[in-house]
């Protein structure tokens, strides 16, 4: 049964889910974690996690509460963690701090670890709780909660289309089609996720960086730049593409080829082999190996086929949809390749989470239900 | 140069829209037009138009008046009219009444006619005055204004497709795309419009009523049905359609057929010939013919090549586009035929003017700039 939280316990958990969205751009392959300190009513010490590696939001705002963390009630977005990783058992430094009450928003989603925290606290006498905002604690991670109990990253769908549903023209023209606060809200979305994916035909065709730029609030330098990912099922991507220059970048193909996968090893670039039954690279294979490269949100920019692809195999969450208010008529290029429907019952239905006007343009994020 | 209004006068500017606002469903052909007379900062009196041939929004509003009007000022969402037609002169009307002020929100738009009712009032004392909430008042009656400053209606097209721009199968399945919020809705914007124009393509694959139905707030009896129109060039469409009963609808052709012509008379349907240069319905032709005809307002509901011939032909003002949340791929019927465009230069642009939400359902309105 779920505790009984008070008006206070969720004014402190949402400062503490505030804090954790500071992290937004930054903590992957972790969690985004926010704590508050509260003593008597009063905050003595708040913290979030900054970047894996460095301390985790319970220790910042054990430092800041200091002494006053004694008898206090701890705030966490997430079941602090119970075992030796990079830094110590966070429920162990808790304890230590003397911290009287820990409340969770939700417990550890790794099915492994689930619960065994807060077990811990309790075990030594700590009133430990969860469940308060849980839903927004879970929102907020939703990538690393897919990778955790689904085994595969959480694929955020992104295209920009016409009011008719058209992302080209057939002879490939698309730049430019949604405007400056649209392209520019759609590198806000690239820079949470830990990687974003692109297909050989929009490489081929719009030759995209597929980075983050322009990402105001935050200094040139603090920007981490997701993995880069083309999914180039016959390892046909030109050396000179401009996705595989800086290094890092992964190419996924169906086939080997030792000539070119050693031109791409000298950019830095890496090949991975997933061949599927059908000749192409295996999507799901890949979800689950980006998944083991600790790849939470995986954001799609990708042409007709791969999309097309990707939504056929279920395997797309979520659709970030611009929709520019211009027209361009049925030649132009469409959305999803999909096989051909003899009913209306094979569509694929969404829920409409969020709407709304960015400039002229249309932005809309739903889910696949 | 416009007078400078004061807060009041707006206040009761924009009751008399209110009132005027009415007359909705109602006046056509005539505008809708609201009134309020006040006297020492009191509303004394208040009418709307209801319908063509009955009392004028100012004669509703001096009968409640009665005394009262003298001395009073009258905002009028229309310049009162000055021509003897179904009902005597409003400006001899207000003049008789003892009003010694009158203001407008906007001149009549019949550039023939438009100033002399406000010209006559001042020839005789009354301080006259236009332009108050002009813009809204414009919005009201764009129809009207359309039909007496472009001799054609206001062409409001309405879509209904899935995200991805589709609006059928290739089977033709269309039915339930959109849930019922969004229908009645349509149900509503089809009640405000003079006519309701389709194609016989439409008519062949969906034997649409194109009737009203359902207008909650208003009584059957006194839902106006709007004239039901039938683009049908080679005149084939079927006696047997449900557009064609009850009455009363217009097929518009580019063809003679002696013998089909008749068995259309027989259900009281008028056959209107147009030919194009085309072999096809000169749409502009229609517009005018329509104009004459005294429809502000055209709802059009057509498929793929109507809509595309419409759209290319410059004759449509607006978008009324409901989305439903599904995708259903690209094999399936898009929005317009349009011909392929080598340039994104060459798209349709839009401004769109309004957003929401009806259950699950996206509507926009959006206009041709």
């Amino acid at each position: 049964m779920q505790p009984a939280f008070s008006a206070a316990d969720h004014e402190f958990m949402a400062r503490a889910l505030r804090l954790a969205e500071r992290g937004l751009l930054t903590t992957t392959p972790n969690p985004r974690v926010g704590c508050v300190i509260v003593r008597d009513r009063q905050v003595v010490g708040e913290g979030w996690h900054v970047r894996a590696g460095g301390p985790h939001a319970e220790v910042h705002a054990l430092r800041e509460a200091g002494d006053k963390a004694r008898g206090a009630t701890a705030f966490v977005t997430l079941e602090p963690c119970s075992h030796h990783g990079r830094t110590p058992p966070c429920a162990e430094t808790l304890l230590a701090a003397g911290v009287h009450r820990v409340v969770a928003a939700i417990e550890d989603p790794n099915p492994l670890v689930a619960g065994r925290g807060l077990a811990a606290l309790r075990q030594a006498g700590v009133r430990a709780e969860c469940g308060l905002l849980a839903d927004a604690a879970r929102e907020l991670n939703i990538g690393f909660v897919s990778r955790m109990t689904r085994g595969r990253p959480w694929l955020r769908l992104k295209l920009a289309a016409s009011l008719d549903g058209k992302t080209a023209l057939c002879n490939g023209a698309s730049q430019w089609l949604t405007g400056p606060a649209a392209r520019q809200d759609g590198h806000r979305w690239r820079a949470r996720a830990c990687a974003i994916l692109t297909g050989s035909g929009s490489v081929r065709a719009d030759d995209p960086q597929l980075n983050v730029r322009g990402i105001a609030e935050l200094p040139t330098e603090i920007v981490r730049q997701p993995l880069r990912i083309v999914v180039d099922s016959r390892l046909e991507v030109s050396p000179d593409a401009r996705v595989l220059q800086g290094g890092g970048t992964l190419v996924v193909a169906a086939v080997t080829d030792r000539a070119r996968s050693a031109a791409l090893a000298e950019l830095g670039v890496e090949v991975l082999l997933l061949p599927g039954s059908d000749g192409r690279v295996d999507l799901r294979a890949l979800l689950a190996e980006l998944a083991r490269r600790g790849i939470n949100e995986l954001h799609v920019e990708a042409g007709f086929v791969l999309s097309g692809a990707l939504l056929q195999a279920g395997l797309v969450d979520e659709l970030l949809l611009y929709l520019a208010p211009c027209l361009v008529g049925d030649l132009a290029r469409g959305m999803f390749a999909l096989p051909q429907l003899e009913s209306l019952a094979g569509r694929k239905q969404l829920l409409i989470r969020d709407v709304r006007l960015l400039s002229q343009d249309l932005r809309l994020l739903a889910r696949f239900s």
